[in-house]
């Protein structure tokens, strides 16, 4: 059983206290399970109080006995939130001010409740684009969660060649590759943070697939079994001289890697090839681009203008008009972190920042032709996290 | 490819209607997932408009293209949200009055978003209550794919036997019946609707990992792969003359249904048989008072006092202090609907209502005993959807 070193939780905190106190919070309550488990090693039905002079206190509905032991700080039991107000006091947060919660995930209805009967007079803030910041660094220990993350994932895709037969369903490839990350590790459930984003293991596609267009902020979305989850792989099989793409997300100990390779039975069309070919090259400009103190949205326009020039625009990251707004998304306990490469991400990109940059092209009556790796910038550039050849695989 | 047919979405949409201008609301938004699913047989990233006498309309950012001739309303683009309040008066939603918003499920900094620009003077609502006990009684499409979704995991179940075998791992047992539910048909991804609560395909557990607290509105845990998913199966190796048990859901276009079984190897204490007696008395107590007209507090209370009688109630649903506080749950497109069996839910039971029964003991020392089973109610009473025969399975 792998858990966070106590060196991490505490160093997290003690970052989020610094944090509140310059941006005029009183008190952090944190709830959502990937923030929770980022600030405290573990989970549990209840509320992480911090405010930027008072030790911090887990509030815990449930499960109380096994939580204790597994944080650094004091853990209270409540069985109805109405007790939080006077647990809040007791425990010594009772400075005056603006309140943080994560308003980007919280219900408007628990929001609502909380705001009438706790905080009636007091300003409530959303906390999270400040959590969020805080997380798109990460620490020597969750890069190396995310190595092993990658590890798992270049493991599974060595076998897909294998796999790859005419008549096999796209379903068949993703139940075997899904099968096997699992017993590599992988934690099952894929975190986003995102209203509404779902995710599986990740979209494996062939064809015409490829091109289903996605209902949720991402570029491809595949036909998947029905149109109650028309996402990832569906019943139709692989054929020669189609465009086959498996992208996978590896989850290991809360910590996901997102990689994306092409595959083809015998032959491609020429377009095909084309586009691979300019994928390669947005990868060049990527690569050349990519460090710290760059800005998003200039790198984000090279490679856009990159594609234009080309004139290839009506195919890039979705669909005309159905086309998302980044290239490159931060992952890391969430597959929708920050940085994200876009027009107008507001922070420039530092060492220790995690994420998966995705040029994909769909063209139509041939399918998707793109790339995923996930890289990690260092202080001298990036370096790939996600280590399978880049290549086309072109089985008999 | 299995679609809603017609007549579902349009009898689903005109009822909701009904039940606006019954509760006095101007005007509904859909927009969660499972939500938009059942009223429009489609996904995409929008709002449904409903309102007691306009046409319905669809207002979708994206994917137009494919979501258009998927149903049988009017599909209005729009790029930005701050279009909505436009397109909505252009397509006849004048009518003043409240307006309801999926507020338990709706993030906060979205609705005060929405409530400050779009409905500044206008009440806002949450208009979960009214979806959740419409989407509770389930039409005869709705049974046959619940029952269809029943039939995998039967099928999948009498796998469990022959995989049963000393040192293999919680995690061997689960991916394999994982990857089976899945060649199946199972879509991936298992729906809920409370924040926070997280579900893979199930919990696979063995002996003292059935005592792991869960962290989220479940009675049992499992142990997991580590504190950032303390869920489901674990690396822990199966042995002999320990509980064994299998949870898992199974999902089918959209629908899902639960079942819990009990395996042994060679043996189980006397205490664990002890407990199984008890959960098959609860069984017969449910089967003969669960139907139409029943009140869910009376039968909730006649259970628990039958475990108290015996004097289990220390480690019924959950050890004490940390218990579940219902004893069964509805299933359709989410894992957590109503009806809930629990002190104080608010509706009698009524025929084609769909809930899960999962009466669960948590033995000090011995690990978790107990069983559960998705049932539906008929005018006569209650039957079964899930058919696995009830016994405690003891391989050698």
């Amino acid at each position: 059983m792998e858990s966070t070193p106590r060196s991490e939780t505490t160093r997290r905190v003690s970052l989020l206290q610094r944090l509140l106190a310059e941006e005029g919070l009183a008190l952090a309550l944190i709830r959502q399970a990937a923030d929770l488990f980022y600030y405290t090693g573990t989970l549990a039905d209840g509320f992480l109080a911090v405010a930027p002079d008072v030790t911090p206190q887990l509030l815990v509905r449930r499960p109380l006995a096994r939580v204790k032991g597994q944080v650094p700080w004091p853990v209270l039991g409540y069985r109805d939130l109405k007790e939080l107000p006077g647990l809040l006091r007791e425990a010594g947060f009772t400075a005056p001010g603006p309140v943080g919660l994560e308003l980007d995930v919280m219900p408007a209805a628990l929001y609502l409740q909380m705001k009438e009967r706790f905080f009636p007079s007091r300003p409530v803030l959303d906390l999270s684009p400040l959590i969020r910041r805080q997380r798109m660094i990460k620490s020597a220990y969750e890069i190396d969660q995310l190595k092993r993350a990658a590890a798992i994932l270049d493991e599974t895709f060595t076998e897909v060649p294998g796999l790859l037969k005419p008549g096999v369903t796209e379903l068949e490839l993703a139940a075997a590759l899904e099968n096997r990350l699992r017993l590599l590790g992988h934690q099952g459930l894929v975190r986003v943070r995102q209203w509404n984003l779902e995710q599986f293991y990740g979209h494996v596609m062939s064809g015409l697939s490829g091109l289903e267009g996605a209902y949720m902020d991402t570029p491809s979305g595949g036909l998947g079994f029905s149109p109650a989850f028309p996402q990832g792989a569906s019943f139709k099989k692989l054929a020669p001289g189609e465009p086959i793409s498996v992208d996978l997300v590896a989850c290991l100990n809360g910590y996901m890697v997102d990689m994306t390779r092409m595959y083809a039975i015998q032959s491609l069309p020429p377009k095909a090839w084309e586009a691979y070919r300019l994928v390669e090259e947005l990868y060049g400009i990527f690569e050349a681009q990519t460090r710290p103190g760059a800005e998003c949205g200039p790198l984000f326009h090279h490679l856009w203008d990159a594609v234009r020039t080309r004139g290839w625009q009506t195919w890039f990251m979705g669909q005309a008009p159905d086309q998302v707004k980044f290239l490159a998304h931060g992952v890391g306990l969430e597959l929708d972190e920050y940085p994200v490469l876009a027009a107008r991400f507001p922070y420039p990109l530092e060492a220790d920042m995690v994420m998966a940059f995705e040029p994909k092209f769909f063209l139509p009556d041939i399918g998707m032709i793109g790339q995923e790796d996930t890289c990690r910038l260092t202080p001298d550039g990036m370096v790939w996290l996600t280590q399978t050849p880049r290549e086309v695989v072109v089985v008999d």
